[in-house]
Protein backbone atom coordinates (compact mmCIF):
# COMPACT_ATOMS: atom_id res chain seq x y z
CA UNK A 1 0.00 0.00 0.00
CA UNK A 2 2.67 2.37 -1.00
CA UNK A 3 3.90 3.99 -4.56
CA UNK A 4 7.38 4.50 -3.28
CA UNK A 5 9.74 2.65 -5.25
CA UNK A 6 12.28 2.24 -2.17
CA UNK A 7 9.57 -0.09 -0.67
CA UNK A 8 8.76 -2.11 -3.65
CA UNK A 9 9.29 -5.88 -2.95
CA UNK A 10 10.27 -7.26 -6.54
CA UNK A 11 9.64 -6.18 -9.88
CA UNK A 12 7.32 -8.68 -10.51
CA UNK A 13 3.90 -7.36 -12.08
CA UNK A 14 1.75 -9.21 -9.27
CA UNK A 15 4.03 -7.58 -6.61
CA UNK A 16 3.51 -4.48 -8.13
CA UNK A 17 0.10 -4.75 -8.29
CA UNK A 18 -0.54 -6.01 -4.73
CA UNK A 19 1.67 -2.97 -3.60
CA UNK A 20 -1.28 -0.86 -4.88
CA UNK A 21 -4.23 -2.78 -4.73
CA UNK A 22 -3.71 -5.35 -2.09
CA UNK A 23 -6.18 -4.01 0.60
CA UNK A 24 -9.88 -4.32 1.54
CA UNK A 25 -10.77 -1.13 0.32
CA UNK A 26 -8.53 0.59 -2.51
CA UNK A 27 -10.58 -1.51 -5.90
CA UNK A 28 -13.81 -0.98 -4.43
CA UNK A 29 -13.76 2.68 -5.22
CA UNK A 30 -12.20 1.51 -8.75
CA UNK A 31 -15.52 -0.08 -8.78
CA UNK A 32 -17.61 2.58 -7.85
CA UNK A 33 -16.16 4.74 -10.49
CA UNK A 34 -16.10 2.68 -13.24
CA UNK A 35 -19.16 0.38 -12.72
CA UNK A 36 -21.14 2.00 -9.97
CA UNK A 37 -21.44 6.00 -11.79
CA UNK A 38 -20.06 7.68 -8.69
CA UNK A 39 -18.23 10.15 -7.92
CA UNK A 40 -18.16 12.33 -5.09
CA UNK A 41 -16.91 11.62 -1.67
CA UNK A 42 -20.14 11.23 -0.35
CA UNK A 43 -20.84 8.63 -2.98
CA UNK A 44 -17.84 6.51 -2.04
CA UNK A 45 -18.86 6.95 1.36
CA UNK A 46 -22.13 5.83 1.08
CA UNK A 47 -21.30 2.67 -1.33
CA UNK A 48 -22.54 -0.29 1.05
CA UNK A 49 -20.02 -1.91 2.34
CA UNK A 50 -18.91 1.10 5.04
CA UNK A 51 -15.80 2.62 4.33
CA UNK A 52 -14.46 4.57 7.13
CA UNK A 53 -14.12 8.34 6.22
CA UNK A 54 -10.52 8.20 7.15
CA UNK A 55 -9.69 5.40 5.07
CA UNK A 56 -11.60 6.61 1.99
CA UNK A 57 -9.70 9.80 1.85
CA UNK A 58 -6.32 7.81 2.40
CA UNK A 59 -7.55 5.41 -0.53
CA UNK A 60 -8.50 8.17 -2.44
CA UNK A 61 -5.31 10.27 -1.84
CA UNK A 62 -2.87 7.10 -2.50
CA UNK A 63 -4.99 6.17 -6.00
CA UNK A 64 -4.61 10.10 -7.04
CA UNK A 65 -0.34 9.75 -6.16
CA UNK A 66 -0.06 6.30 -7.82
CA UNK A 67 -2.35 8.30 -11.06
CA UNK A 68 -5.39 6.31 -11.00
CA UNK A 69 -7.92 8.56 -10.24
CA UNK A 70 -8.03 12.29 -10.52
CA UNK A 71 -10.09 14.88 -8.97
CA UNK A 72 -11.43 18.34 -10.12
CA UNK A 73 -14.02 20.98 -8.83
CA UNK A 74 -17.58 19.92 -9.98
CA UNK A 75 -18.63 22.67 -13.15
CA UNK A 76 -21.59 23.13 -11.57
CA UNK A 77 -21.17 23.64 -7.64
CA UNK A 78 -17.50 24.08 -7.38
CA UNK A 79 -17.29 22.97 -3.68
CA UNK A 80 -17.93 19.41 -4.74
CA UNK A 81 -14.79 17.48 -6.17
CA UNK A 82 -15.30 14.80 -8.54
CA UNK A 83 -13.32 12.10 -9.39
CA UNK A 84 -12.81 10.22 -12.04
CA UNK A 85 -10.18 7.12 -13.43
CA UNK A 86 -7.56 8.37 -15.47
CA UNK A 87 -6.41 6.40 -18.30
CA UNK A 88 -4.32 3.68 -16.50
CA UNK A 89 -7.55 3.67 -14.00
CA UNK A 90 -9.60 2.91 -17.14
CA UNK A 91 -7.07 0.25 -17.74
CA UNK A 92 -8.13 -1.58 -15.16
CA UNK A 93 -11.60 -2.57 -16.34
CA UNK A 94 -9.93 -5.93 -17.64
CA UNK A 95 -9.20 -7.15 -13.93
CA UNK A 96 -12.02 -6.10 -12.18
CA UNK A 97 -14.62 -7.85 -15.00
CA UNK A 98 -12.27 -11.25 -14.40
CA UNK A 99 -12.40 -10.73 -10.51
CA UNK A 100 -16.33 -10.57 -11.17
CA UNK A 101 -16.63 -13.35 -13.04
CA UNK A 102 -14.88 -15.45 -10.75
CA UNK A 103 -16.76 -14.00 -7.70
CA UNK A 104 -19.86 -14.68 -9.20
CA UNK A 105 -18.79 -18.27 -10.31
CA UNK A 106 -18.10 -19.37 -6.65
CA UNK A 107 -20.27 -17.24 -4.33
CA UNK A 108 -23.56 -18.74 -4.16
CA UNK A 109 -25.07 -15.62 -2.62
CA UNK A 110 -23.67 -13.48 -5.45
CA UNK A 111 -25.12 -10.16 -6.10
CA UNK A 112 -23.70 -9.72 -9.37
CA UNK A 113 -26.80 -9.20 -11.84
CA UNK A 114 -27.33 -12.05 -14.42
CA UNK A 115 -27.62 -9.56 -17.62
CA UNK A 116 -24.20 -8.04 -16.69
CA UNK A 117 -22.81 -11.79 -16.58
CA UNK A 118 -24.44 -13.22 -19.22
CA UNK A 119 -22.96 -10.40 -21.56
CA UNK A 120 -19.71 -10.86 -20.21
CA UNK A 121 -19.67 -14.38 -21.89
CA UNK A 122 -21.42 -13.59 -24.98
CA UNK A 123 -19.40 -10.05 -25.44
CA UNK A 124 -16.35 -9.19 -22.93
CA UNK A 125 -15.16 -6.97 -25.52
CA UNK A 126 -18.38 -4.45 -25.73
CA UNK A 127 -19.25 -4.95 -22.47
CA UNK A 128 -15.46 -3.86 -21.34
CA UNK A 129 -15.92 -1.20 -23.91
CA UNK A 130 -18.89 -0.17 -22.70
CA UNK A 131 -17.85 0.28 -19.15
CA UNK A 132 -14.93 2.20 -19.94
CA UNK A 133 -16.65 4.57 -21.90
CA UNK A 134 -19.89 5.26 -19.43
CA UNK A 135 -17.26 5.93 -16.86
CA UNK A 136 -15.58 8.45 -19.35
CA UNK A 137 -18.81 10.02 -20.25
CA UNK A 138 -19.16 11.00 -16.46
CA UNK A 139 -15.80 12.45 -15.89
CA UNK A 140 -15.78 16.25 -15.63
CA UNK A 141 -12.82 17.19 -18.11
CA UNK B 1 -9.67 -11.65 4.73
CA UNK B 2 -12.01 -13.88 6.33
CA UNK B 3 -14.44 -16.77 4.93
CA UNK B 4 -16.95 -16.57 7.66
CA UNK B 5 -20.11 -15.57 5.62
CA UNK B 6 -21.63 -13.52 9.17
CA UNK B 7 -18.35 -10.90 8.14
CA UNK B 8 -18.94 -10.54 4.70
CA UNK B 9 -19.57 -6.70 3.99
CA UNK B 10 -21.77 -7.00 0.82
CA UNK B 11 -22.92 -9.08 -2.07
CA UNK B 12 -20.81 -7.21 -4.46
CA UNK B 13 -18.74 -9.76 -6.38
CA UNK B 14 -15.94 -7.07 -6.45
CA UNK B 15 -16.44 -7.20 -2.49
CA UNK B 16 -16.36 -11.36 -2.43
CA UNK B 17 -13.04 -11.39 -4.15
CA UNK B 18 -11.43 -8.93 -1.87
CA UNK B 19 -12.32 -10.35 0.88
CA UNK B 20 -10.45 -13.20 0.29
CA UNK B 21 -7.66 -11.36 -1.89
CA UNK B 22 -7.28 -7.76 0.12
CA UNK B 23 -4.11 -8.06 1.10
CA UNK B 24 -0.23 -8.04 0.30
CA UNK B 25 0.26 -12.00 0.13
CA UNK B 26 -2.51 -13.74 -0.63
CA UNK B 27 -2.18 -13.95 -4.63
CA UNK B 28 1.42 -13.81 -4.78
CA UNK B 29 1.17 -17.52 -3.24
CA UNK B 30 -1.50 -17.98 -6.05
CA UNK B 31 1.34 -16.68 -8.41
CA UNK B 32 4.14 -18.76 -7.52
CA UNK B 33 1.37 -21.68 -7.99
CA UNK B 34 -0.14 -21.48 -10.88
CA UNK B 35 2.98 -19.04 -12.71
CA UNK B 36 6.18 -20.42 -10.76
CA UNK B 37 5.96 -23.73 -10.59
CA UNK B 38 6.81 -23.86 -6.48
CA UNK B 39 4.29 -25.96 -4.62
CA UNK B 40 6.32 -26.44 -1.34
CA UNK B 41 6.04 -24.60 1.99
CA UNK B 42 9.99 -23.41 1.77
CA UNK B 43 9.74 -22.62 -2.38
CA UNK B 44 6.69 -20.04 -1.45
CA UNK B 45 8.96 -19.09 1.94
CA UNK B 46 11.98 -18.19 -0.79
CA UNK B 47 10.10 -16.67 -3.46
CA UNK B 48 11.93 -13.29 -3.19
CA UNK B 49 9.37 -11.01 -1.63
CA UNK B 50 10.63 -11.98 1.58
CA UNK B 51 7.09 -13.73 3.18
CA UNK B 52 7.33 -14.19 6.89
CA UNK B 53 6.85 -17.36 8.02
CA UNK B 54 3.77 -17.09 10.46
CA UNK B 55 2.40 -15.18 7.37
CA UNK B 56 2.54 -18.04 5.21
CA UNK B 57 1.05 -20.76 7.07
CA UNK B 58 -1.84 -18.18 8.01
CA UNK B 59 -2.17 -17.82 4.42
CA UNK B 60 -1.88 -20.73 2.93
CA UNK B 61 -4.23 -21.73 5.70
CA UNK B 62 -6.75 -19.17 4.36
CA UNK B 63 -6.26 -20.47 0.89
CA UNK B 64 -7.41 -23.96 1.87
CA UNK B 65 -9.95 -22.97 3.79
CA UNK B 66 -11.41 -20.94 1.07
CA UNK B 67 -11.44 -24.29 -1.74
CA UNK B 68 -8.55 -22.25 -3.87
CA UNK B 69 -5.73 -24.27 -2.53
CA UNK B 70 -5.58 -28.34 -1.35
CA UNK B 71 -2.31 -29.96 -0.15
CA UNK B 72 -1.36 -33.72 -0.11
CA UNK B 73 2.16 -35.54 1.33
CA UNK B 74 4.73 -35.46 -1.45
CA UNK B 75 4.15 -39.06 -2.98
CA UNK B 76 8.40 -40.10 -2.77
CA UNK B 77 9.15 -38.00 0.35
CA UNK B 78 5.99 -37.74 2.61
CA UNK B 79 7.05 -35.77 5.36
CA UNK B 80 7.04 -33.09 2.76
CA UNK B 81 3.50 -31.16 2.03
CA UNK B 82 3.17 -30.57 -1.69
CA UNK B 83 0.13 -27.63 -2.10
CA UNK B 84 -1.35 -27.05 -5.75
CA UNK B 85 -4.44 -25.22 -6.50
CA UNK B 86 -7.69 -26.67 -7.31
CA UNK B 87 -10.39 -25.24 -9.71
CA UNK B 88 -11.44 -22.60 -7.95
CA UNK B 89 -7.45 -21.54 -7.68
CA UNK B 90 -6.97 -22.77 -11.71
CA UNK B 91 -10.18 -20.43 -12.69
CA UNK B 92 -7.68 -17.17 -11.41
CA UNK B 93 -5.34 -17.32 -14.07
CA UNK B 94 -7.77 -15.05 -16.26
CA UNK B 95 -8.17 -12.38 -13.48
CA UNK B 96 -4.08 -12.75 -12.91
CA UNK B 97 -3.20 -12.33 -15.98
CA UNK B 98 -5.13 -9.23 -16.96
CA UNK B 99 -3.05 -7.68 -13.13
CA UNK B 100 -0.33 -8.56 -14.86
CA UNK B 101 -0.60 -6.85 -17.81
CA UNK B 102 -1.66 -3.89 -16.68
CA UNK B 103 1.33 -3.67 -14.38
CA UNK B 104 3.76 -4.60 -17.03
CA UNK B 105 2.21 -1.63 -19.04
CA UNK B 106 2.03 0.86 -16.32
CA UNK B 107 5.35 -0.29 -14.42
CA UNK B 108 8.45 1.12 -15.96
CA UNK B 109 10.71 -1.29 -14.17
CA UNK B 110 8.41 -4.03 -14.81
CA UNK B 111 10.01 -7.91 -14.86
CA UNK B 112 7.76 -9.64 -16.79
CA UNK B 113 9.04 -11.21 -19.31
CA UNK B 114 8.79 -9.69 -22.87
CA UNK B 115 8.00 -12.79 -24.53
CA UNK B 116 5.06 -13.40 -22.24
CA UNK B 117 3.53 -10.33 -22.68
CA UNK B 118 3.49 -10.66 -26.83
CA UNK B 119 1.90 -13.97 -26.27
CA UNK B 120 -0.71 -12.38 -24.11
CA UNK B 121 -1.40 -9.99 -27.08
CA UNK B 122 -1.31 -12.57 -29.66
CA UNK B 123 -2.73 -15.62 -27.93
CA UNK B 124 -4.78 -14.74 -24.69
CA UNK B 125 -6.31 -18.36 -24.23
CA UNK B 126 -3.44 -20.30 -25.58
CA UNK B 127 -1.78 -18.69 -22.82
CA UNK B 128 -4.12 -19.19 -20.45
CA UNK B 129 -4.62 -22.87 -21.08
CA UNK B 130 -1.13 -23.49 -20.87
CA UNK B 131 -1.15 -21.59 -17.90
CA UNK B 132 -3.66 -23.86 -16.21
CA UNK B 133 -2.39 -26.85 -18.00
CA UNK B 134 1.62 -26.29 -16.58
CA UNK B 135 -0.39 -25.79 -12.75
CA UNK B 136 -2.23 -29.06 -13.28
CA UNK B 137 0.97 -30.78 -14.64
CA UNK B 138 2.39 -30.03 -11.17
CA UNK B 139 -0.27 -31.32 -9.26
CA UNK B 140 0.29 -34.37 -6.85
CA UNK B 141 -3.23 -36.07 -6.93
Amino acid sequence: MTGKKSERRSECPTAYALDIFGDRWTLLIVRDLLIGGKSRYKDFLEAGEGIATNILADRLGRLEAWGIVTSAPDPVNRRVKRYRLTQKGLDLAPMMLEMILWSARYDPDTGAPKAFLRRAQRDREGLLADLVEGARARAVD
